[in-house]
């Protein structure tokens, strides 16, 4: 059995408080560059040359990892321990994508034989709308795919196909385009489908309870388009969801999809929640490959060699950053528009994972756990807030990530080079400007250094690659959580204001409330 | 003259220190509710109640407001002082909307003036593409505008875009689509160019310089796919540029329309810069409808009472949470599907204004200066980010936007109430449990409370509206900046990364530099 003990009664965590960080505008040299990196899936490799940190912190980040147990903890959430202790569940997303340990099972069934039906099902759907089999009303073939879903429902799946969209085009596999209805601002919905041939359209209505509240209103705002347009919802959507909800077996879905209370709304992208939507958009074998490029990191996330699991060495210099040297915010940087929405995904996972001030057991802690992230695709963000991560008066982290080659191959050559190449000279450079600095006597125009990133760098954005980008990112998170001694995988602190914005629109209130009520016309 | 001094030798930072904050989950009474707020303009409102301040707090930052002689120094603005020390030039931007002093000459003219000759030859301009007096060569009218920008020539008119774009439609002034390339990665030009029919394409190169490295490149691949189309690029481009770039006078363009060195960037959205899609987009009056909100707001700027003046009283309260409560970030939440990007934009005018080390004099600063901003449209973020606002071992202070009625208009009745109601409804709920919280003896599922927030107000966010808010954030900025006495209006620390990435382009590099470009490939 492994031991849940808080970070700062560690004896590693004295001993990282008492080191003092590496001096990057000294420290940066070649051979650091060359040496700290270390191998990912599909080709990548993460290298983690500017971060404050050197051999002696990494090896006190190390002994941290044994200590705190981290590995064993991972492997006893894939072997399938009750991780999850506030709603007392299984944490069980690495399973969609490959079996790590033992069988788990869970509600009577192989949960890993449980998720590949549901791929199998998924793929055999999206093959027969692809090639005609299941068709509109009027025999023509759907064309667009909506996903209706919040949270990690909207922003994961968005976030991968807009990943993926312009790679399937290029590589002849795009099936059908995907939009997506998430906000219960009737604007969201009704602009989507004021832009979309409703006839032509799959709804994919995802709610894991089946009573999502923004959900369900999205789904009657549908319903209403559907009708108005003469048209039979029940042929025009499809419900992904638990097996006991309220959805699964109902008459109104041309077919519904599971996944289970074991899988987290942020952690889904790989179950039934991506997958429904990426298989309509992409064709279930790119959605297999993506799979297989997050099955091929999680491994990786299993070696107990910090230098051999990037997810690992990737969580512990950030909790480095957070707990020892006071930083309180991480910026996501990929050089790549197709990742525009990436950031906004990590921002979920992350910071609904680990924005917890009590342990697993519910006691208070008394160190900062998950920090804030934000970001946008370089070279955009070169020109808006990059001169606060350079010159501001914090200092915050960053996580580039770079691709060597583009995903659609257009490109022009301007001053002796291409666009890809100015991509990826533009996000080297930044690397050294933020580390190294410069001096300048004038000292507006002084670059102090000393601002540590760490960079991605694989060969294209694929579905592997991305497949891997997700799920590192997914077992940093888990190794962050479990440093932290928090619980990654429950959201309580989203509740309080569901239960207050119920009593507003029941006109149950008083006080403040009614009065910001009455300010908001409800 | 005003009197330019650090933060920290004003009397009123030694008070404002020495003051305890007020306990939200005591203070905030309806009373408060109705008492603390300002209207700003377009029928707006901006509610403070659920900030930690009381009225000594306020009347400690009115005294501050009067030391640091925050009104006095926009008025040296507008009246045309030497305001961005660091370029030694002028700042104009509110002189695009508005005079709220006396004529301003530069460049041996007068400066209004000018501005509103560039707005005549816009709307003259967009006028006859939208009549058919200007068209393609084969004498189609234009049915696309695709703005090739980056950083303030893309965040702020993208986000003026967006936020209107379904208001127009319905209201029968919608004329063109609008398209942004912005981002050096080939991938951005070229998905952007799969996605429209260049024929019918005016595309608008906007660089005040001339010499945006990202924006040149991105006019060549616009130009190289004109060319295969075998189109006449002439006859497709028009330039917004300042009257001494290389872009001014050339045959290359339609037309060319000016701004100049007294607007900066992350300003420009008033501006030709904006002006130009915006008159495209939704017709020269939409785009003048926009301008009067934000000449009404910055009058509003002019106020010397606290009480009356929006945009300062924002920006002291902020200076408060800053740097006497030690917050580090604010999150940006509007709720409204239309205002998606609008936290892009306050991210780069926030960040890119005060995100500065040293003061106006190049002398370092010994107290934090602009705060990390980010933020996503609520709903969505409450089922994303919003658990480490509630629950998280930091506070964030957050800035709620929100308005009475949609735009489109549909809307579907669920559970007794309306898509719009629940939208309300939540953003009312989550200020109080925000500033409120919920005690609980389940530490997992107690919610502290004391995490402030304030909310701007409207009826619905039309062209008005939306110039108001973008003129409160720029003012509010504006006053910031005057009280850290940084230069708010120059951003050298972009600098630094542009020199580098052309030594990496010209194969200058040594070093980890070297090291960095060979793992990227170029």
């Amino acid at each position: 059995m492994v031991a849940w003990k808080n970070f700062d009664q560690l004896e590693s965590y004295k001993a990282l408080n008492e080191t003092e960080c590496v001096d990057l505008v000294q420290a940066l040299t070649a051979e650091r560059v060359k040496n700290y990196t270390v191998p990912m899936a599909a080709g990548m490799s993460y290298n983690y040359a500017a971060k404050q940190v050197d051999d002696k912190i990494l090896e006190l980040l190390a002994k941290l990892s044994e200590e705190a147990e981290l590995v064993e903890k991972f492997k006893e959430l894939y072997n399938g321990a009750v991780i999850n202790t506030g709603e007392q569940r299984l944490v069980l997303h690495q399973l969609t994508r490959g079996q790590l340990g033992n069988a788990v099972n869970a509600d009577g069934v192989d949960k890993r034989a449980f998720y590949v039906e549901q791929q199998n099902k998924i793929a055999d759907f999206a093959n027969k709308v692809h090639n005609g089999e299941i068709t509109n009303e009027k025999g023509e073939k759907f064309t667009t795919a909506v996903q209706i879903g919040i949270g990690g429902s909207d922003l994961g799946p968005r976030a991968m196909y807009l990943a993926l969209e312009n790679w399937a085009k290029v590589n002849g596999c795009f099936k059908m385009d995907a939009k997506f209805i998430s906000n219960v601002d009737p604007d969201d919905a009704a602009a989507v489908l004021n832009s979309v041939d409703v006839s032509k359209c799959i709804f994919i209505l995802v709610s894991k309870s089946g009573t999502t509240l923004e959900t369900l209103t999205n789904e009657s705002f549908v319903k209403d388009a559907l009708a108005k347009a003469g048209l039979d919802a029940s042929k025009h959507m499809i419900a992904v969801t638990s097996e006991t909800s309220p959805l699964a077996k109902s008459s109104d879905y041309l077919a519904a999809f599971f996944m289970d209370d074991y899988i987290g709304g942020r952690y889904s992208s790989t179950s039934a929640v991506g997958g429904a939507v990426l298989s309509l958009a992409f064709g279930p074998e790119i959605f297999a490959r993506f799979l297989n490029g997050a099955a091929e990191e999680d491994k990786l996330a299993t070696n107990s060699n910090i230098k051999e699991n990037p997810a690992l060495l990737d969580a512990l210099i950030g909790v480095y950053e957070r707990n020892m040297l006071g930083y309180d915010s991480t910026a996501v940087l990929p050089y790549s528009q197709a990742l525009s929405r990436f950031p906004a995904h990590l921002q979920q996972l992350d910071m609904e994972s680990n924005g917890k001030s009590v342990n697993r057991f519910g006691e208070p802690v008394d160190y900062p756990t998950g920090p804030v992230i934000f970001g946008e695709p370089g070279t955009n963000g070169q020109h808006s807030f990059y001169q606060l991560l350079h010159q501001g008066t914090d200092i915050i982290p960053l996580q580039f990530i770079g691709f060597k080659n583009s995903q659609i191959g257009t490109d022009v050559d301007i001053q002796g080079s291409t666009s890809q190449q100015k991509l990826c000279a533009n996000v080297a450079a930044q690397i050294v400007a933020f580390a190294c600095g410069k001096e300048d006597e004038n000292k507006n125009k002084n670059f102090e250094g000393g601002r540590p990133s760490s960079i991605i760098i694989g060969d294209q954005l694929t579905p592997e690659s991305l497949g891997a980008l997700l799920a590192h990112f997914e077992n940093k998170v888990m190794f962050q959580g479990f440093v932290w001694n928090v619980n990654s995988f429950d959201q309580e602190g989203v509740q309080l204001g569901k239960v207050l914005a119920k009593r507003v629109l029941a006109h149950e209130t008083e006080g403040a409330l009614a009065v910001y009520s009455d300010l908001l016309n409800i």
